[in-house]
């Protein structure tokens, strides 16, 4: 099995990081390819810099030859999950609702602890718009940028566990989500100071992108997700720019 | 007063038709400027076309040079409102909400009436996102086609005038909405022929975003909707295509 | 076009207030008429004086013998407007309602800062009933009556400032509402403060009204708001007492 | 124990019907006193009217003299019990809220068929004010006058089991409400042609103020229901028209 | 009239305690048989209890060879009443609900304060699955186990009292409900210490059922609570243990 | 790993066609275990049985002596799989939450097709216990008791195809669930007649178990699901009945 996984942002390294933890969870036999955007931000944060890496995504992934079986956006709240549905023929599957579907099966509620405050709306409209917010404690900040992650581990694990435990216990979440693609790997750390079940998103998805797999389902094309009606489409796909 | 109102696909004849139609309802001194996007779809219908368009009316709205007071989103259930309004210092109104918005007010529910039954989802996960599903009776689709609606619109107002009835017998609708940018215009003859108000978007825009800049309000900076934080992002803007 | 905009509570020096705000914000062409009921209480504040404020508004409105376009209901969260829209056949604007359209079209959240916390549950309800509810973050009570938002206007601001800045740090609203037809005018005071738009009822219900009557539209007469149906309705209309 | 039961319009037969049938389901040693507002339409149909109503009620209330340990307002889906609740110390029981309470022991849903089309929106929102709506299926009118229902009371009962039977196998009810006050009296009629458990809103209302007296309990006055304040209040109470 | 009333544990205590609650309130001429299951645990706290008490109780009814004409399930927030209700053809009421129901008459939103932590979901999950959620402010925990309830009355009172107070002045609870059938008793102790009316769940359960019974009502029979299809049931009746 | 999945009736062979289904579906070295609980129905359709059941296989499951890494309940909208995760330290499965979630990875909404109509409320009641019915776009009856599937599958498969294809154009579903473990097997059928994605419960239920083994995940024991205080428990374990 191949599973092509897609960054959002446009920083290679962030790309590695995260193929690295998919690849680290995913079954013998299954491998896994990192995909990261030609357009778009260094880092995804806010609507402006979403909805472009949404149609970045898909432009890189129209434009990738390869095979595959499934694709994972591992963006965190992103835009653009329901238009890859509709282009391509493989699940698709978002980290943010992975993680949250894997949340809800160990705690009766969850909460999602993110970057900036910035993305709390974002999270919460996402979760809310894939029916999983019933469920949901809360979306916490830790107030660190996508890029600090990546500098300053301890420093991130430090902000995430305050985060976390204040969801545990102000707003009695039982299960925690790592909200951010860039947290990947961060899971363990978390959970030894919390002593909550913690779940990353991108190890989430890639057990239900091959759960899908084997179970031989993909999207239904009946009606919201159908392919797109020929037409015409000017400047698509984007390319790569020069 | 400057408005620039932004058509959602590359079609020219659909912008002036949406700029004719705001330039009739708007006020003594408000200029009306229309606005096509260079890339994207010839007409919107799904959300790989509407996410692409999302990003191409913020490409054409950042490389717009001239003067406004606000920004005018004339897609219905278009992805990308809240795009232009991390963008942008001038009020941006959304036709979807803006139609619901002023159905609200002279009626306790509405429904929107629009056109391809994919479109249907999207509107419905719009007005969730805005809050104003809460008195939505229904979306209900007509079956025409977006350019379809250009071509024959006699046989677009006995589509619409069918589902609107419906709408108000059976979903217990007591305003209608006209859920497509490219409708504009029919607004008298659906309600002639159903007898209840009909709402349309691009009009109900129009006076919205004007009562803001009256007001002297816009966009609240303070978290959702804060400006882009300064950063790399490649390709951007896209701009045109040769 | 001639705006009738009632308050809903017997003193006039509050109608003259009300007026004037909404006079300062109408078009140029626009006449505004304050309307002030002959029964009632001093101030609405409760579920008795509110049913009893309504019921004199539309007293009020039934016996004025001049030309109108549209009605305001200038008082916050109180009961009425259905009853005022079936009475009628020009639209109805209740302030309560035309701040919180408004303030959705400006941020994702907002809150309302009204001034006993006995209005709270009204507002909230009110809003509910409106459908308007979904994103409301909160309504806060300043703990000012509403006759001394008149006597003491610097302590009314102090008070409302300090609800409004726990609204935007706590609640998350990006927006504020003064919940109350006597806070008209303080807006600019209360943003200054906050860094916050802030939404004043009155002026939001005068370009709500202006923009019903410019698109031509009123209420729906179908169902819900249908004119009363012919019968004996003892001691009706209660008319001045003497 | 004294009930006083207010019918909400000046149709005495009305008030008589709806005493005789509360006083059939009272205990042994409760007395029910009906009582007639002086002013308001001879039925309830619709906004304008059901405020009417409301005030008229407080207004007969609160000039009636005798003694009494709890107080039902006999409207289906009218305004009001809110405010009874502030002026007075013992327990209110609004009978639409009792039917629905009644009807959730003893079926999972239920569903009100009440007289007017218009009045199903006031009953709709009278649920969900009193947090009743959430097993509601659904609530279906017979198209029957209130005043029809005395004059022809074997149609009453057919339009009242054609909707009842619907609601059943359509809306999956479990339980029906009869929706008005003059329905009074058919319980055990359309329960015989449904096969489901019928009820009837002014006995409900009994049993539940009786209970409510036995318990020693009444109306919480913490905050929303709190007393009026002292404050002058212009014409109140209304008092007899001559 | 005879009222039997299920304890959910096994401690005979209690259920005398309880059973002496509800005659207290129980009207002349109400005999009130208290029941305690043979098997299960001698507290329920938690899912795993309380699933063994649900089918320790319906069969200790079943077993139960007397008249009655009601039951009531005195476990707060426990499950099983569903199946009592398929079982039997007299009305079953559990405290719950009761007390939920009791509350909404009495103030516009309540909070119940129940006894550990672990139980508030449980709690919250019954009122949603009844329908009464909408009004319930907040459900909160003493840290008192059930036994310890009946070991040191003043330490619970003192617990509640606490709980309570935060409930009505930080959730904004108008009415109080006592979570747990072993505090029946404490109500007028912490109604004095509060301020707020406090329902005890099996007084208003006994009121309830009489008042169904003086109704003539019971379950209906049509879907969710149709009795059992006759089949094969191994180990049915489970019986005494030896 | 070995999964353990158990029946929640008596009838050895549709543990057994569910334990094939299981192990058709799982991973190589995945080995599935069939358990079928001694006390109980030989089908179960009800909440009294459903109650009976859910004990039944805590029953069972607590007395079984080999080794497990996780557990599925596979009974369709049956109670007690809280009480499960309370017991144990691996994770637990229920099979009507797995179906949903898999199903809302393909589509935006799913319906459900159950056997007899008493068990549509139940299953409702389930997933929006779980959080998993905002994207729920019905749950269907086929009228076929649990056992007719197996003695007729041909026309099982007929009526559910019945079903599927209403709830795929009336209800607007773009995923079907089977509802009810003894479906298991004909999910590729249906699809062939409907043409959109079916999710049997068994398979969905098996891949996310060993989803939840891989990713080192089990139950949150922080507070809703915590292990069940030490306490005397009368009659536990049931065992085996002679």
């Amino acid at each position: 099995m191949r599973i092509l996984i897609a960054n959002v942002n446009t920083t290679e390294a962030m790309t590695e990081t995260i193929r690295a933890q998919a690849a680290a969870v995913a079954s013998p036999g299954t491998e896994v390819i990192g995909l990261t955007p030609d357009i778009g931000p260094e880092s995804v944060e806010g609507n402006f810099e979403s909805y472009l890496a949404a149609v970045a995504v898909m432009d890189a992934v129209v434009r990738y030859d390869g095979a595959y079986d499934a694709v994972i956006q591992a963006g965190y709240g992103e835009h653009g999950r329901e238009g890859l549905q509709e282009l391509l023929d493989v699940p698709v599957v978002d980290i943010t609702e992975a993680a949250a579907q894997i949340a809800m099966l160990i705690g009766r509620s969850y909460s999602v602890v993110t970057t900036l405050d910035r993305a709390v709306p974002q999270i919460e409209d996402r979760l809310m718009l894939a029916g999983l917010s019933a469920r949901c404690a809360s979306v916490r900040a830790s107030g660190l940028a996508v890029l600090e992650l990546e500098e300053d581990p301890d420093r991130a694990v430090d902000a995430i566990v305050e985060q976390a435990v204040q969801a545990v216990t102000e707003d009695r979440a039982e299960v925690i989500c790592l909200g951010c693609g860039g947290m990947a790997g961060l899971d363990r750390k978390v959970a030894a100071a919390t002593g909550v079940p913690i779940v990353d998103g991108v190890a989430a998805a890639v057990q239900l992108a091959e759960s899908l797999v084997r179970l031989g389902l993909s999207t239904s094309k009946i009606r919201t997700y159908a392919a797109p009606r020929p037409k015409s489409v000017a400047g698509w796909p984007i390319g790569p720019r020069t």
